[in-house]
């Protein structure tokens, strides 16, 4: 039996009275100068409990550590001490040499848990992942849902398996060397459940956020809304031995502070670090094109370890697929995949048609580690109306060149769940929301945004429909069978290439260059002593390359090219990986 | 006759059609790729004209270089050559060892008008003024104003003498060795006469600004307003030999661009002065106390020159007045005096009571030069029901004390029209709207804001009476007279003193000192071998400070202090500059 007390307190600067109801007993919290509420004792571990602010609720704990039934539910303490971990030493890999896995607990297994991703994690060791960065789990409303509109932000989903489950996860991870990146987000919380406005001004009036209200990170009482989140992301770090951060959405933070949220943030996770002595990532989603989200504080920026690199994304993928809607108007061009390579964002100080407007700035003395390269997220593949991965939308042979590209780059590759086989599961955006009025909201508001495609809302999936979490959930058996499998074997190869070539790890932008042909649509990307030839043209080609004459290291193509000193055939859809100097 | 064409041009994204009519001709404008309009031919100087667009107008061209009808009348083309300037190779002092004269044009002189001014510019370099200050004199709505809800930004008020006006008082002013420097608001545009929105998107919906909707400085088609506004100040630098500018309330430029507006701003006008020669300086008014906006580019600051130290304003009003009403409450303490003058920002990553959240970050590697100094402006008078002066509010003593604390920190020190000899006059927020109803919601938005400070709306005095302005108008022969001759004398001796020691114009924050006596009051702040002590208290006291016996080198006080090696007899509202080296 754990008798260890846990503190209870709550910040609520305007309630004239705040009381807590556990079992059948009502406690009063008594009021500190700071607006900070605190139970004279604290609860036992495992105990339920809810708040009242000035006789209104029961609403559970903005800070709630544990929602057993579900976000509108009581709030459970949780003893952060009683896990019995076997990370000690634990040092996770430099993000510089590493190779991340983004994936979805709730689709990643038909178990649709955390201890469902602990039975692949010897197969994530194999294909030679280093870092597994998880979709966001905390609790949301419902049992399926992406977790971006999520309320109970310090307490691990539920459904998923709890706190219990996602420390069973990090330590089983960490047994294997694989570092833990979990997905947070600051910008907005979720419709449901939300009671944050029943204790404090945790939104701000002044800014609107494209998911609903601005969070208050510059107005008044700031001060507690920016340490809400901030102790956030420390309890993931410290509480759950997690090893980095993908922060949602940081264009969505809107900040006018001289300090800014994120360099707040960075500078109590450098603190952090230093005190525990184990290295600590911050990675950021943004679509600023603002290499000052990435530059150190020293310099003036944010401090960030890393950012998203979703210019490398479109620049692909439009060429890959053809694709030129949306967003993909402004890519398509192989100088657009030359620029992403070499300079990091197409849009680094220019005219985006898209945006209409000038967009970004140029990245300068920043390594390319500090950006990571994929070819798929959930984002660009779940923001789609029919959820389609890459692989539903061109040919295998081109992807896989593409593949090569994000293995190839000088930035930090990310691939997404089943990527690495070509799974042929869709990943729809899926929600489960209790209030059926918000579910029929989220349905309607897509089919809008969708109608501009061209889509009949009786072709699009309802995104509450358990059939569409279904339909998304990988299906493992595919990977065991062609063309599949081969799939799986370029990635492996790719990503063995890449662990073993230091010139492909070294985030050296000054030493990637690139030559394409825009009419013949090939582009070679020369690093160190390596070069990869690609070929997304319509037909076989000779491409003007200097290379050795024995020395191609990894090839996907249908036939074998045919290497000479100054050029090699290659077959369309393919790509090579060749050295240019004899061994 | 000048049959010089002038070209006519004009920004128009959405519209289908836009036409201009002179005289009774209409002549329909030529839509260029980029959203503008072009007349085929241009127009000759002093031609008057007005926009249609898609068949709705006249309005005024969003350009207009002359409004000679007011801010809903019809524009006319000036031919900014025809001017004869007399200032060939003039260069504008440095803004280091400037001392600044901020000047109302409407109120300097009973002409209200640019001549007026220039009848007084002997007098100010008598005073020793090397910069002036105009509030704004873009063209707003009536004939009296402080200028800040502007309308037609390229076009001087013409009440106080249009284009040629503001030539001549920068010619005159350029002939006595005399900067000038312009307040240009960018942050909003005034209610009346506001015609932009039929032109295009200048104004942003995601953002609100406190005087209306925020322009679009990061939304789409924003990098045409923000050249709207770009070429708006090199229009002030070139055309009208402006040697900078001031940028109203920087706070309110919502911008999340990875390259802020004010940074492109300060990059065109760096151009220009690479063009030019002439040296061009930008002024920030921020509320941020982020250094970040008065930081070198290259060290991913903004690039601004300078910026307004309010809290150098605020550290000394609240001490010589005692006030401690809104956000005075911040300040009071003398440490707070201390800290204004050593490290610029009292709040610079404080928490402050009254904005309830943290503030602020510290200034670090930047000059003192890149602040300015004051205790008294337009704002901190004009924006104080009672249109109160310093003067109207404490002892002339503790006012000239606290002048002294103005020329002797390391900052730009800046004095506001008639401070110099303690003007009896207040300086009201008038107005002179032609919609009354406009008129109206002006009176009962200041009725109810100085409502919360006890105002009964009856002693206010009305934003819209003509005589509420002719009250703020200077009272010139008062500077003749006693106390008030004494006050100037004071004046132009520390501005003689400032010019003279070199050791008042290094900017030097680290090689200024204060010590201080919280309860006592006084303080004492070193620069060199000089030093400046204060005495705020009640009674006359022996201030502990070590000085050459002999040095007094300025001194306000109704009697002499007595000097020892190691301390200064000092009177009640008193200073005393001294060396602290024998001669």
């Amino acid at each position: 039996m754990n008798n260890r007390k846990i503190p209870i307190s709550v910040w609520a600067p305007f309630a004239g009275d705040v009381a807590l109801r556990t079992g059948d007993r009502t406690l009063p919290l008594k009021r500190a100068e700071d607006g900070w509420w605190h139970l004279a004792e604290g609860l036992l571990p495992d105990t339920d409990y809810a708040f009242f602010t000035d006789g209104r609720g029961p609403f559970p704990d903005p800070r709630s550590m544990r929602l057993p039934n579900g976000v509108q539910g009581p709030s459970r303490t949780v003893d952060h001490g009683a896990f019995k971990w076997h990370d000690s030493g634990w040092r996770a890999p430099p993000l510089s040499s590493g190779v991340i896995y983004e994936l979805h607990t709730g689709t990643f297994t038909e178990k649709a848990t955390f201890d469902g991703v602990i039975e692949r994690l010897d197969y994530l060791c194999d294909l030679g992942i280093t870092h597994i960065e998880l979709m966001p789990v905390n609790s949301f409303s419902g049992t399926r849902g992406w977790g971006y509109d999520g309320v109970g932000l310090f307490a691990p989903q539920e459904s998923y398996g709890g706190p219990e489950g996602l420390k069973r996860l990090v330590d089983a991870c960490h047994g294997r060397g694989i570092a833990v990146l979990l997905d947070v987000v600051y910008n907005h919380l979720g419709p449901e459940g939300n009671y944050l406005e029943h204790f404090g001004p945790y939104f701000a009036g002044h800014y609107r956020s494209p998911w609903g209200d601005a969070v208050n990170l510059d107005g008044p009482y700031s001060h507690e809304v920016r340490r809400f989140f901030i102790d956030n992301a420390l309890m993931w770090l410290s509480d759950y031995h997690l090893d980095g951060l993908r922060i949602d959405a940081v264009h969505a933070l809107v900040d006018t502070s001289a300090i800014h949220f994120l360099e707040e943030l960075s500078a109590a996770v450098r603190r952090l670090e230093a005190e525990t002595g184990r290295p600590l990532v911050l990675i950021a989603e943004s679509d600023l094109n603002d290499p000052r989200v990435v530059t150190p504080t020293e310099a003036n920026g944010m401090g960030i370890d890393a950012q998203w690199s979703d210019d490398f994304h479109h620049a692909v993928h439009a060429v890959v697929t053809g694709e030129q809607g949306g967003y993909y108007a402004d890519f398509g061009r192989m100088e657009d995949i030359a620029r992403a390579c070499t300079e990091v964002f197409v849009y680094g100080g220019r005219y985006s048609a898209f945006r209409k407007r000038v967009h970004g700035r140029p990245v300068e003395k920043l390594s390319g580690s500090r950006f990571l390269c994929y070819i798929q997220n959930h984002d660009q593949i779940g923001n789609r109306a029919g959820g389609e991965r890459i692989g539903h939308l061109a040919d295998p042979g081109r992807i896989r060149a593409a593949a090569a590209l994000v293995f190839f780059a000088p930035f930090v590759p990310m691939i997404f769940q089943g990527e690495e086989w070509g799974a042929t599961t869709p990943f729809f955006y899926f929600t489960d929301h209790a209030d059926e009025s918000l579910g029929k909201a989220v349905r309607e508001g897509r089919a809008r945004e969708f109608a501009a495609f061209g889509w009949n809302p009786e072709d699009l999936v309802d995104p509450q429909a358990q059939e569409t979490f279904a339909r998304s959930t990988l299906k493992w058996k595919e990977a065991d069978h062609e063309p599949h499998h081969a799939t799986l074997r370029w990635y492996r190869d790719l990503i063995a290439l890449r662990k073993t070539r230091a010139c492909l790890k070294d985030g050296r932008l000054d030493r990637t260059t690139a030559r394409f042909n825009e009419t013949a649509r090939w582009i070679a990307i020369s690093r160190g002593e390596l070069l990869l030839v690609c070929n997304f043209g319509q037909k076989e080609q000779c491409i003007p390359v200097k290379s050795a004459s024995t020395a191609t290291l990894l090839l996907w193509s249908p036939e074998a090219p045919v290497i000479k000193p100054s050029a090699i055939l290659l077959p369309a859809n393919a790509a090579a990986i060749i050295s240019r100097k004899e061994r």
